[in-house]
């Protein structure tokens, strides 16, 4: 039976990360975008705590002006990390104006495209220090497709994806981080809601229903059910056609 | 034992492609970047056998000028299918000027960044017109790391990556493409060498090593080893830590 010890889960974290660096990138740095968000906080501070701040850079992507882009300062700072800023604005613009040139976009276009010039910027700072790209998806994001595939969903190595919200925030209160880094409400930078706004219920009652079973009333627990099925397919790697000849 | 008969492995393949769909994005249509090369010409022809040319979409995507695009416009009218241009050099430099106001860029950064901002626009193309992306990779790229992660080794569905480049060839000649599609060089855009020039072998002496265990010269072997099991992270979804609380 699964059962949460916050210690024990950030300490084999931590181990976790480091045995993979050392199998999979001895001496590389880890870099990940920063937010300002908890997922990214938490995730940084396990890189260090996992390989020391020095091979720790942060990635500071704001789209033109980011409002509250002194969280992400903040952040690098509190941790001592070095951290560079790449403003993603005109990249997403240029995209934009050429899909613009044949057709109108859709918002699921224009709510994405973001996410993943974040990937292409990220991984070209990573491939310019000797990075590795950190993933900062948390399970409970994942479990209703709350990112978006090949952009924040995108990395070499995931150190949170199969914790839930509840449970990062807890190793963020174990590893001493500010509070204002772990209560920062997540917005999705689009429609400045919160994700608890756009998805209609809150990660309390979902994380407590994905590790105790606890069921939400019918219509949440339904659209929650809804959602997992059809996101499940962003955390596994594409399908292929696999040739069976004896068929 | 593995025995590749072209008509059967086409039909499979068409009838998978169907099903997929059926499965995963009724009515949806397939959208894919068209270089001009055997690949995407190839899976461009196959989803059109699926789904019917009314349902596929190529996206040319020159950084620039592409010398050989006539290549790509060409398969599309041959075939039939919409097309749209999204020319990604504002993107691809708006990125590196970026990265370049903190750093130098290295060649492996600038190498990749295109096909990572390819596929941000050929995604935005799907968001708008009800797509689901094909990937274009095939077996003996894939077995020696020739694609990049998160770029061109993206997509939401993958009829071709279990494929050597001879396979592959076979099919289009069986689909009855135009003999220049099938052979024309691929050529990784940026040296103006082709691949077969990069990796040192020829796909031939790739592909028997694959399919029969012929084993080339002991150094070529040797490369193409340390090649295969430096790539293999590319073709999996990334490595997340499993936390377990029972250890």
């Amino acid at each position: 039976m699964y059962k949460f010890d916050v210690e024990d889960a950030a300490k084999k974290c931590i181990e976790w990360i480091r045995q993979w660096f050392e199998e999979n990138g001895r001496g590389c740095n880890a870099v990940l975008g920063i937010s300002g968000g908890k997922d990214s906080s938490i995730v940084a501070a396990l890189c260090c705590k996992a390989l020391g701040k020095d091979r720790v850079v942060g990635v500071l992507m704001p789209q033109g002006v980011q409002e509250d882009i002194d969280y992400a300062y903040g952040i690098c700072e509190h941790l001592g990390i070095k951290h560079y800023v790449i403003n993603i604005k005109d990249a997403v613009d240029a995209v934009k104006l050429q899909v613009l040139q044949s057709m109108d976009l859709t918002q699921q276009a224009s709510q994405n495209l973001p996410a993943r010039i974040r990937m292409a910027s990220v991984y070209a700072v990573s491939q310019c220090v000797n990075g590795r790209v950190a993933n900062t998806c948390n399970l409970s994001e994942d479990w209703v497709g709350y990112a978006t595939r090949y952009g924040d969903g995108a990395g070499d190595f995931s150190p949170i994806s199969r914790f839930t919200v509840t449970e990062v925030k807890a190793i963020g209160r174990y590893l001493g981080l500010p509070e204002k880094y772990i209560e920062k409400p997540p917005i999705d930078g689009l429609s400045g809601k919160t994700d608890e706004d756009n998805l209609g219920f809150t990660y309390a009652v979902l994380d407590k229903y994905i590790r105790e079973g606890i069921e939400p009333d019918p219509n949440t627990k339904n659209r929650i059910d809804t959602l997992h099925k059809a996101n499940l397919f962003k955390v596994k790697y594409m399908p292929c056609f696999e040739y069976n000849s004896a068929e």
